[in-house]
């Protein structure tokens, strides 16, 4: 388990992340992603349809921004690899929407799936400038 | 210059925005930066001791991720390469200090200098999920 620094544990369960992948021409992907801070370790529910889900199977480590709503100037940045698990039933896209009170279902077309992705982090690095 | 999207031109001078840049090891590096939206281009302001500042001499691409400030539910996502000019004289810094009312200067130890970072994009992705 990730040993996440106490000053800024709450930013574990925020609502929002920035998410990083590489793409095939070595520059980097960023998108905004909904999170989910479980068993001590902070896991996303993909879609297999998506840009950052193929730069993953391919490149295989990912930044996630953990953003403070209340502050641009406080963050937590974890970086690592993944470890990616089929989640065709959806049982860990639920757990995901309960966070948020959605249905992830309903974001994804037809023929699509999703998959877990957990970050094994390399790198906990917090930041907090609000002095 | 730059087409960017009118739905999201608002975003060009918004406070605050994620920055990728792909380290040593592949792993993508993020932070929040401040930056200036300047004669049709997006540039930042750079200390020269950063990790962000040598992944870019060394891969000279990146991600700047415009977030708004009122809902996590749209951005601005630009990719590209960059182009890195020197500001030893902080005139650039200048500038930017200015949009947020700052002395760039103070945040910089002694010995260190500046560049001007200019993306240059490949790719622009407005989202608005706002519904």
């Amino acid at each position: 388990m990730t040993d996440f620094p106490d000053s800024h544990r709450d930013l574990l369960d925020a609502p929002v992340a920035a998410f990083s992948t590489v793409g095939a021409d070595g520059i980097p992907q960023s998108t905004l992603v909904w999170f989910l801070h479980e068993d001590g370790e902070l896991k996303l529910s993909l879609n297999n349809s998506r840009v950052k889900y193929r730069n993953l199977l391919k490149r295989p480590h990912c930044s996630l921004l953990l953003l403070d709503p209340n502050s641009q100037y406080r963050y937590l940045e974890v970086r690592g690899q993944v470890r990616i698990d089929p989640d065709d039933d959806y049982v860990f896209a639920g757990r995901v929407g309960a966070k948020y009170g959605a249905d992830v279902r309903e974001y994804d077309a037809p023929g699509t799936s999703r998959v877990m992705v957990t970050i094994e982090p390399t790198r906990v690095y917090p930041v907090d400038m609000t002095g």
